[in-house]
């Protein structure tokens, strides 16, 4: 059967699903832990032919470190499910609830999006998680991993799926695509699939984008800044540098520019040289910065996302010009400044037009898991819907119930009645 | 100026208006009153110029009514200005404030979306509306209206800026864009443009669509249904359906599909036949309808949109079946059930996947004055932000504040630290 066929189906089961009680779908969540758990040793074998097969395709270690999944990674994802079927139940909130006239009644109502498509790189914790986020917030998932855990994914996703079913959700909740063709094919799908978040390099979110009609969440790059103000402390600033460029470069919320206040420059850049040499940071500055401390100089103005142990570092005058930089050439992302100053503080935290504007702390803080919404389905850079972590409340929409006894819109037009807006 | 570099000095300025303070906002809005009435002949005599030329070029009256701006549509505007000016400030609205450890603070706060471009019928009281709530909102907002109020427009347009940059708000917080070439020119405005709300047919909303990378926010039609169940009063349905076909027929909100239970059929036909002929309504069925009361027989299962007074008739077993055909062939715009059965009507409400679900009203109610929301910016049949009528908290988004002292990631990684999340 082809995707568009499967999904067709899916769309039918849509608000079977949409309506199934917060017991039930917390139900299906623990089903899928006692099942994984159950399958423990199958998921494990089956992983290890993934690693195995990584490991002769010549695929770096840092990359198979997040292919791998054993003891610990399970434990991680059955928590995540515990943590997740506790949670309130993110359908059915009455956020609006007006009389219009006597006897009309409008109530805004949160309810699923429908048919999400996800796709994610290669690691089965994000598919579990994933899946269960979905499920959770009533929606129906199409799911697409990466290829190098194919097996694991195959395996992992039968168990969730059969779970859900058990549990008596419907059938059709959740799809596994798993050919890469298969995305194209998704994205044809603009009539039964309401959503689409692609997770991946920025190449692969534009082609998405640049190929469908389904609205799409996600994020194109992530040139996060650091703003060292006149004001910053250096011995914050330093460790914050550093965890913000080398906790994890290859993450979207890693820090790639770094713009230094003039009137600190003299005090600050000799220190901030000696810190980045030593955590093996490689330096790129402005002419006027490579002067001062050596490194390579940079023409152009917009800088790029390294995703790497490099960093551009640039002066400014003061907290007004790091903050037009920022808004111009940024990815409004996540971006922070370091001061002891709270009106610059302020100023810097009110202008900055990003998912994330942070003070004195490291710009990586920026995830769903410490900003504590259990999981994230992605970071979305857009400002429409969702901004920053996407965990449940950006997996749901509303709709306008309006309960009447034959009300016309005639009546009201011509005088005869007229609204009260009366909130209830 | 080209409106690429008109929108360039927008958006530096947009983060100015975000910052203004609610005061600020309010008097720019009650300026805009004052300096409406003030200039209100200069306004009618501009307006009379266009009502002239568009008889000239043979407007239909219909059309005509809404291109007028007199005495009364001034005080309706005026009126809405002082009401919208009442209003709550939607910015700054702190949605989430937690600790996520000891000293570090995250908070989730309503900003403006930023540079807004609205695309309009030519309507010079959607004009004022809609500049209004991107000025409450803290939008910047690009406007094109219909041509054929451009003399109107021009004017409005001008009092408008006038009255906003008296009031000390950026210079660069309003644009108008008078040229149709200009759409084109704002379409590709995607480093700088925020959201594009396009209002008008569906055809022209499909071009936006299909020519931008910006974000847009539009329906692109209204097929509302109205399912006429075996246990409708046949005394409240004849009115409502009557209301939601003719009282405005250009409307995206009124009704153009009427699904019938098989079992209310033979009672219930021949009256709405009797009722729609009166009403002046062509009917056209499925060859079952026709056969028992006349009118042109469809063949197709996709009813279009008329826009005009004509319904399509079909019957339908029960509510399940009624519920599949509209969310398979509906625009999830506003659909409603006709029954005197809880139960039944319990069913439908959660069913059917559209921004608006009714029961025993007008499908015309679909609308942000009706709502209460003061005035609307558009009715969005996208499930992502907005969904139904817009007003105000569609044209929000927020921002993740996180405020620490040094704090650092690795220090969580490693387990020196752990997140305790308390919500403050």
């Amino acid at each position: 059967m082809t995707i568009r066929e499967e999904v067709r189906k899916m769309k039918l089961d849509a608000p079977v699903l949409a309506a199934s009680s917060a017991e039930l779908r917390n139900r299906a969540l623990l089903l899928v832990k006692d099942n994984l758990e159950k399958h423990a040793e199958e998921i494990f074998a089956e992983n290890r032919k993934d690693l195995a097969r990584a490991e002769e395709t010549g695929v770096a270690e840092a990359v198979r470190k997040r292919l791998k999944f054993n003891e610990k990674k399970l434990q991680d994802v059955t928590a995540g499910l515990v943590q997740l079927a506790g949670l309130p139940d993110p359908l059915g909130k009455v956020t609006l609830s007006r009389e219009l006239d006597e006897g009309l009644k409008l109530t805004r109502i949160s309810c699923p999006i429908g048919v999400i498509g996800v796709i994610f790189e290669a690691r089965p914790d994000a598919l579990v998680q994933i899946s269960s986020l979905c499920i959770k917030s009533g929606n129906c998932a199409v799911l697409k991993g990466g290829k190098e855990t194919a097996l694991t994914n195959r395996i992992l996703f039968g168990i969730i799926r059969d779970s859900v079913v058990e549990a008596g959700l419907p059938q059709h909740s959740l799809l596994q695509a798993e050919l890469h063709q298969e995305i194209d094919e998704l994205l044809a799908c603009d009539d039964c699939v309401d959503l689409l978040i692609p997770r991946g390099s920025n190449a692969f979110v534009r082609y998405i984008m640049d190929n469908t009609r389904i609205p799409v969440m996600g994020h194109a790059d992530g040139i996060c800044h650091i703003y060292v103000d006149e004001d910053a402390s250096v011995e914050k600033a330093i460790p914050v540098i550093l965890d913000a460029k080398t906790q994890y470069t290859a993450a979207c919320n890693a820090v790639e520019t770094l713009l230094v206040n003039r009137k600190a420059a003299p005090a600050f850049l000799p220190v901030l040289a000696s810190a980045l040499k030593e955590a093996g940071v490689k330096l790129r500055g402005t002419k006027e910065v490579t002067d001062m401390i050596g490194g390579e100089t940079i023409e152009d103005e917009k800088y790029p996302e390294y995703l790497d142990l490099i960093i551009s570092v640039k002066l400014v005058d003061d907290v007004k010009e790091a903050v037009e930089h920022i808004n111009r050439y940024g990815s409004h992302h996540t971006d922070a400044i370091l001061t002891e100053n709270d009106e610059t503080a302020t100023y810097f935290m009110q202008m900055v037009d990003s998912a994330g504007v942070y003070r004195n702390c490291s710009t990586r803080f920026a995830d769903g898991f410490r900003y504590g919404f259990g999981a994230e389905v992605g970071i979305s850079t857009s400002k429409l819907h969702a901004r920053g972590p996407v965990g449940l409340e950006g997996l749901v929409t509303y709709k306008y119930l309006l309960e009447g006894n034959g009300d016309i819109v005639g009546d009201f037009a011509s005088g005869k009645r007229t609204f009260h807006f009366r909130d209830l």
